[in-house]
């Protein structure tokens, strides 16, 4: 997997950014671009778009790791964060913040291709349970918006439910909109017209 | 956090043994069984019950990372792996075993507290996303449930939504249950009676 990898590398260090760039090209990732500051990280990010992000920070505060772990995206693609030093906090910060990687002390060129190895099988599973999550509430919500509808159906109409659910549904598909949109907008209506 | 845990090490070797002991005392945490084999594992860890599970295995293969995956609790508690070598495929299935820490090649001394820190937060996060989603989906169940019940009432009894709802919750109330059990023992007897 993930060998074709745009990596976006933020290192200030020139020797440690060698070491990187080296670690990279071992594990056989060549498509590498160094920020060697961390100014106007996100947009320059966002042009880049990287599949991945390395940064290295020699001792960062909360509110930094805070930081750039937004600017560089950490909720959209795998981030690796690779401190000098941690603590309790910051550590729980870390992981919070969505890094697919917190990397204490660890920076070593041979241990570069695990460490993003691991931290894009992280960032896929973590993505895939954000994913289910997402659906289930919305799910809920639009079986709360349609439930809703229905129950307005039925008393106006002295219909039944499956009566009620047909009448929303053939309505949806004559109009080629969607069940919870056209349950929703009677609820709309409803409510205006009450 | 985390300082009076107990922490149970798979370790076969006793010289990496004393290393990880001597790590983990370090890091205040003095409260360690350590197992030097992998026979009846889970078991042995049901007796002991560790707040943490520290494993070390020099090359194991990907049948035996996953078996002490699973015998170790890892979507229990935090499961912490250091593996000498790894593979793409080896560390996705280590990640989807849900072990909080997968650490190729990283066994130092000094590394050890970090790692089990982050494994820590990283187990906490996931435990919090598991329970929203089995909260989500349940949710939708028990909401899927209620609706039925409440269709299979108002038309019955020819009432509206609101009252068939009424109706349910009294009866729950009344009868000191669930409102979802209620509404699943109504629609397992409108089964049978049709």
């Amino acid at each position: 997997m993930s060998y074709d990898l745009k990596i976006a590398v933020v290192e200030a260090d020139a020797g440690r950014s060698a070491e990187i760039l080296q670690g990279l090209a071992d594990g056989g990732w060549t498509d590498v671009v160094v920020l060697s500051e961390t100014r106007a990280l996100a947009r320059r990010l966002s042009e880049i778009d990287p599949d991945l992000v390395l940064i290295d920070l020699a001792n960062p505060s909360r509110d930094l790791l805070e930081n750039l772990s937004a600017a560089s995206g950490a909720s959209t693609r795998p981030v690796a964060m690779f401190v000098d030093r941690s603590d309790d906090g910051m550590t729980g910060a870390a992981i919070k913040a969505g890094l697919s990687a917190y990397v204490v002390d660890g920076l070593k060129k041979d241990r570069i291709k695990p460490v993003l190895e691991t931290a894009i099988a992280r960032f896929r599973m973590i993505s895939q349970m954000r994913s289910e999550l997402d659906a289930a509430k919305l799910a809920l919500a639009e079986r709360k918006t349609i439930d809703r509808a229905k129950g307005l159906l039925m008393q106006a109409k002295g219909i039944g439910e499956d009566e009620a659910y047909s009448l929303l549904r053939r309505t949806a598909m004559d109009q080629n909109r969607k069940l919870t949109d056209v349950a929703q907008a009677l609820i709309t209506a409803t409510e205006l017209l009450q």
